[in-house]
């Protein structure tokens, strides 16, 4: 069914009576219409193509660099509300990032990515209470025929683990669930990736969406297909490259969110402005206060900005060969962090942060960029309330010790991302003097 | 380099004083005279062609249902022997399967299959005093920048749990192993499911090699990528596709292989013969004494045609639509009395002879066979020495509970394999009268 035909009309609202069953033909338009920016950017984007019926055309939503956001008009966020779509181009695992507010409100949204008639909720015991139950209604809602089951995971990086992963074998096998059954994945990255991947083992791969309910997951997790879990040794050790279905970003979850892990989110999309996309990073320099007072157009900016840029890369090189390692910025001072300290009690985006500034650090030792921008870093994390220095207990053998089993070692050489060159530039690379590594780890750590 | 070059020369032996690298182009050749036959049915089939430099052409082996073995001529087991070599073709994916006397005696042929410098050995405890070094020195003859490290499990079905895996990730882990290393399953199909999956899982996918040294590992688990655990809920509930770089078929390890696991490997070999290759299962019913006696050219050329008929469905089907699942003839009963057994007790090819006793039967009973094609299933059966009946103690209801939860159940309904019109033909299908599947679970069941 095709929606009403505008014509011709920079930044003109279109009212749509029902969802449109040809939504991805309305998504630039209305990705367009709904962010907001600094007034000094105003630009009129939108431009629409009518085929011969009178339908829109597919202008697509593509990841640039250089992309401006434009002045948004106001719209309510009512259910019917048709979501900016990010697709994600993997040839035959390509899959759409649904993005906007009141987005579980929409049945047809989740419905249109279920198969079979078994579905299986991955949630935890903190989420659940927010939105199991809206979840189920926007499974069953005027589809009697489908059968949800749920299964409650405790709420926590510690959680993930193989014991809390067998739980959702345990329940995909009780409740008799078969290969076409979909696993729905509703919560912060950790329930993303142990539902992920999950689907991606239980007989062998079944269909898998995610419900996304943190800025960490919606921002970060609900793009690539990295999914797995953690072993006692190492963060996400064990797991598998598997894409889902779809990903369903309502931002009105975030509404819920906790200060600190909404701090948590934000060390990733900053990570994005800094490794490739230095327009991004000047607008968050600029939109920090509003991003922290949970401004909901400049949310679904920043996510959108953020899903682009990740699906850029992941299309590019989605089994990681190399540029795909280049988001990995301050992960892998991150990750020594998050695993030294005992998982959960730091906040994956907080040791992501403080792992950043130490990558950061690294690349002035190296002489690949000026004092400016560490300063800079430094000041947006600050701004973004995230931490800038390494718990205290870390030593540096902590960090050598988890550094060396870390994923991008590669016949016993590390490589790191590090930025070089103007903001916005980054490489990754085994080939620097081990002597910067060694002088930031002794920078950051009393011994 | 390229080996001497002979004329044309059917049935002539063909010295080779170097094992060569161009040992994919001599496969056709050394395939033909490897394999024996009964009297009757020799042909010369040796057909070589040469390019401009004298070099031998590639007359590839291809799966075909109607390849007849030729005349063996005497070949000695040198350590310089040429393997067979059936590809499975799936495109970025494919992977050569060497099949051959002594290949664990020839390096080059793991080696160029190992990238990165770690490999790790997973096999099990019956199997590492007998072929663990071998394997090892295979992997480092002459390649002294390799680390080799190995993990033994304990032997049996009942160990092919998410425990037993966890202890090749801990080795994994523990040892420091990169992305680049390579997996090695040496073992039975067991050992090559959990190997694989742990392959599979770690740092998201590593590379993988598989030596099997079972019939049943050799002729099934080694083609198709199919890996993964069992579930106290059920077999092979937790896995992944997962495609070897190579799969190495030393058919000297059969020599220690006990007599009852021989057996169960040929309950698989007799099934590519029921479901699509009329010819395999009439030579299987003239040769069925020589593979008892374990006459090594009758197992490379089981083994052979066992592998081509799996690569070939494989190819068209990979992540089993429909085609692949009529691999599982007999499976879906078996399933149920290896379930209902406890892992371990029965052979997997114990409970898949007794399983396709019962299709057969169901096939019957659905009018789809005649019953001279019953009677040959049993006899060839019984003549391999495998059970054609379930356990004593399995009841109607221990079938169907376990059957209500197999992989093939869709929406709900059982599809099962079934053979339909002459010897070589079968349908997967949903679409059959209840009450045969019935009166066939109460023809085997007292109660």
């Amino acid at each position: 069914m095709a929606a009403a035909a505008p014509s011709f009309c920079p930044n003109r609202t279109i009212s749509l009576s029902t969802p449109s069953h040809n939504h991805n033909q309305l998504t630039s338009l209305h990705s367009l219409r709904r962010f907001s920016v600094s007034s000094s950017s105003i630009s009129s984007r939108c431009r629409l193509l009518f085929d011969s019926n009178n339908r829109i055309l597919t202008p697509t939503v593509k990841a640039s660099a250089a992309a401006t956001p434009v002045m948004d008009q106001p719209t309510s966020s009512s259910s019917s509300a048709v979501p900016t779509t990010v697709d994600v181009d993997l040839g035959d695992r390509s899959y759409p990032i649904y993005i906007g507010s009141g987005l579980l409100n929409q049945p047809d949204l989740l419905q249109r990515h279920v198969h079979g008639k078994q579905v299986l909720v991955v949630t935890n015991s903190t989420v659940a209470p927010l939105y199991l139950d809206k979840t189920i209604w926007a499974l069953t809602d005027k589809n009697p025929n489908i059968k949800v089951e749920s299964v409650i995971l405790p709420d926590g990086e510690q959680f993930k683990n193989m014991e809390t992963l067998m739980k959702v074998f345990d329940k995909a096998i009780e409740s008799r669930m078969d290969r076409r059954c979909t696993f729905v994945a509703l919560g912060g990255g950790v329930i993303g990736d142990m539902c992920g991947y999950a689907a991606a083992s239980y007989l062998r791969g079944v269909n898998f969406i995610q419900i996304p309910t943190t800025v960490m997951a919606q921002v970060d997790s609900s793009v690539g297909g990295k999914t797995g879990i953690n072993h006692p040794l190492g963060k996400n050790m064990i797991g598998a490259f598997y894409q889902p279905q779809c990903v369903l970003i309502d931002t009105d979850t975030l509404n819920t969110l906790p200060d600190r892990e909404l701090a948590s989110g934000l060390a990733e999309v900053i990570k994005y402005g800094l490794i490739r996309d230095a327009k991004f990073f000047e607008w968050q320099e600029k939109n920090m206060h509003a991003l922290l007072a949970r401004d909901p157009n400049a949310f679904a900016y920043a996510i959108k900005r953020s899903c682009e840029n990740k699906a850029e890369v992941v299309s590019l090189d989605e089994k990681e060969s190399g540029l795909r390692a280049t988001l990995n910025l301050g992960h892998t001072f991150g990750h020594a962090i998050e695993t030294s300290s005992g998982y959960g009690h730091w906040f994956h985006g907080e040791a992501v942060a403080a792992g950043t500034v130490m990558a950061v650090d690294m690349s002035y030792r190296l002489g690949w960029i000026d004092d400016s921008l560490v300063k800079r870093v430094d000041m947006i994390l600050q701004q973004a309330k995230l931490p800038t220095t390494p718990p205290e207990a870390m030593t540096v053998e902590m960090f050598k010790s988890v550094m060396a089993v870390d994923k991008k070692v590669a016949d016993g050489l590390l490589r790191l991302i590090l930025l070089k060159g103007p903001l916005g530039n980054c490489v990754f690379t085994g080939d620097y003097d081990r002597k910067a590594l060694d002088d930031t780890l002794h920078a950051f750590c009393k011994s």
